[in-house]
């Protein structure tokens, strides 16, 4: 099995078929330099991997860990379990009902295990980043200046003109 | 931890709230005479008792896992992703749209990690044992027998008067 | 009526167009050389067919029936309802909501009469074979050896990397 | 098992549980003198006796079946799959989502098996007598007057004020 | 306004976008020569019109209306307010959630005022023809004997083999 | 039957059930003594006159129509159809899902007739009032100073205060 | 910034992508003359300029504000809370379930702050623009007429022959 | 109005009816002595002061905002546009379907604003606790050790037996 690269945050995702919907979190940490490192982790296909990653990962000075899965995305919660990290699940859409499987699976955590779920697919995806920069910035002013001056150019750039 | 008595059948379920929907799994399987034993194990709170047990459910002579949880109900997927074992999953209703999340959770499974899910509740739980004396028919003439015969019984006493 | 080919493992599905679904289930069979048979058998176009095959299927050494339909799907549970055998349910998606229709009529069976709902589609085809591999494993210590073998090998060749 | 009356109209049901859903439907027709009969008739638990059921009430000079059912609800379409007869299905509200599930398992059928869908419940029930008396009133002159003095004297009592 | 042809079975739509969808039922009606008319009346866009074609048709000879609709699907049920036939409602699909819009304003009916729903789209249109088919049998010998030939071939050609 | 008092505002439903639901649309106009009245108005139950209702309303100088229903809730949509007064719509929870049934019966609506839905239940009802004085308030400087008057008066005994 | 030109009727939206959707709104109103203006106004990504807008619209001679929005869609809501103008909220299908996300956002609002929901998409955005008219119409003899001769022609052009 | 305290973290609320779900918060941060208010802020009823509170958090010291809402639940991202801080959002349960309503109107969040959704009701409440304390724990070892005892003594505490 190969090995895995810790980073302070980690983008982890059931199969190779949910990095299309995961990349836009890692282009956006990239956009602000934050080590991460993207590789699959599945729950269901490679348990022993998963519950290893999810031990680990604090001691090995992963801050973040970000998970999407679809169906029965049983990834973010396991992780979460079994990991003191915060877990931001992202539910990425199966064929079912646009991914109502993956975000009921995700959300609805028992007492004592939160996952800090997005909305569906690659816009959660991104929004996983973007609250990785939320929560990394409370210790890195440089990091909360970056984020700030980020989002106000964001909005700045908002295109208003519906036709030219 | 309290170590965990391995039976043919072993019904398991992510907290004591859960044991009336899945006590009738427990009788009927008693009924038959068939060793089992119900005892908590939760995917999110006891994530390393959940991997022992499916780890060696097989090796200690268990046959079939009944597994039941609620709300983002990840305890019979997981152990399906673990153990060889065949595993029937029971969504317990939670307090969101009568346990769809459960459902959910249990059903849409990747493909290779297979869960037999059952209704929602404790008729699902019922099914549960119902399904486990039919596999284990297969391999026990005499239980196929008497699962027969129950059956018919059952049938015959069928109340199909309305009024009297 | 072509007569019914009865062997161990019997795949049937409501209409020929569920055949793209099902054929998953027939090939991980066939790769275990499990014998098996897969024909239409339809509770609402070929009742008395089915009604036939669900009565016959366990005297002729039939010992597991895995059946698909979609919308209204009654197959699985009216034949669950006949026979003694454990039943697997595929729900088949139709037109309407991705297959909530043919979930629902599948998974909430009443008590009594227990099916083993799969995920929708080819997917849950697929782990309907699965389950019957599991199941089977249980009464033949070599096909349960081929099984545990082929899934570690497909563990050891889930593809981790995202990118090259 | 006790022997089917046959009558103008067939009321069936899965359990004695579904008669407080099912009786408005028998009431109603009693108030026309319509001839009907009321039984319990379970695709599930009593499949031989549906199978006869369905067979035979054409002979037997019944000319409208009236089926309700709950969950995973295959009592309507069974019937509809087996006997030409016109056949009203009546979702019976199950423990879940108020009878979505029973709905869905009554109204999606296959091309070319009808069933006559009412809402859910004791109003669904209702109004299957409502549209038996419809159907009976093509043929029926004189019942075709009554219904249509019955409905404009319910017409006439619908209470407008909202207050005294 | 064009004047409303009426005939033994009346097929109505709320548009002619629906057409595609309840062609099938007058295709079927076809193949048995019952004497039908299809035409658009639109609760919402020509109330006054649907208001008239629901009070004449009984008096014009009509003895079945098939009514089909999408969205807020008001038509059916409007149309056996008014009028004391039998009214058969085919949910047809909009754009949101594959019809549940149309079928829950179709189904759910208050209590006295009865729609015999069929299934989302083609599907149910082809089925509110064979329901109109069952229903004219009752009084039709003649037809009851065809309807019954037809549906034992067709049910003869089912195909059942999966491949060649 | 009773004649119809037309006023400025009129609030109509489809039953005298759904009153206590309706009920704070009514409170609500009377404390900015908005003329207005409520009475029941079914397009199911009293056809007739809810087409007389709505082609009249307008000649009788209601500006607005507030109409609540359940189930298949056909009356908001039906009222749009004839008249040409705004009508506002408000779904009441029958047994269905919380009135998911009445929701999509009224929101859905084809191009062309228009209805401003509000919530489900009281909630949408007090609603519902609150946007007739909003509309009424456009062509009435007075009211418009009341409307906002008490909308600040209310926002400022909004508890904030959770604990004493 | 670009400032925003109030006009009688505003028509906002969360993002230019949503600007097709809501076109129909725009041409609708144009026929009739009404002066109005399109512009993005985002609750999310430009709160200021939303709070402003909101705040303003009033005072600047806005008598109608429709909003359009997808997924968590706050725009609609968040007006209604500022402003006492008349909101008309048009729910955008996003990738979920055909925008039952929007929906839910848009229409569930609290007691006090109301939203005229429309049904989803540019059929929901067309009707706001009749909704509008229909308000408008109110305190505008000549728009009542021309909207009433308008109607009168939509409907006597409803197509009603189906087939040629 | 009365005047924020601005603590390190913020529960936030629609409502004082909000406040017996929202509670198992703040009762879980007290345990760990974590500085933190709660207090009402409406995005509907007090738009003025969502607004002033979501710019001035930061300022003030806020690190983390925790904020509850039902129906169309527009606080938790109508803050998560304003601030830059890490804003966890709980669905509160309405009346109807369980809060799915809210559910949708929290999780579906836009490109670039995020929402750290829990679970619906007390639940997640008590989680979005739990995710602070985590997020929290990131820089300060010691908070982050007590939240690594704590969890591993309730572990420890669960009840595993499910009879005496």
């Amino acid at each position: 099995m190969s090995e895995i690269q810790y980073k302070k945050v980690m983008i982890v995702m059931g199969s190779t078929s949910d990095w299309p919907h995961m990349k836009p979190a890692s282009e956006l940490l990239s956009e602000f330099n934050i080590e991460h490192h993207s590789t699959v982790v599945s729950a269901h296909r490679t348990p022993e991997r998963m519950y290893e990653f999810a031990r680990e990962a604090e001691n090995q000075g992963t801050e973040i860990i970000i998970a999407g899965a679809g169906g029965s995305a049983h990834l973010p919660g396991m992780i979460a379990a079994i990991s003191h990290l915060p877990v931001i699940g992202v539910p990425v859409q199966s064929k079912f009902n646009d991914g109502l499987d993956s975000l009921m699976s995700i959300v609805q955590m028992p007492r004592g295990v939160a996952v800090a779920c997005q909305g569906v697919g690659s816009m959660g995806a991104y929004n996983a980043a973007v609250l990785s920069l939320q929560i990394l910035s409370l210790g890195d002013p440089k990091l909360r200046e970056a984020f700030s001056s980020w989002r106000k150019a964001k909005r700045s750039a908002v295109q208003l003109d519906l036709e030219p």
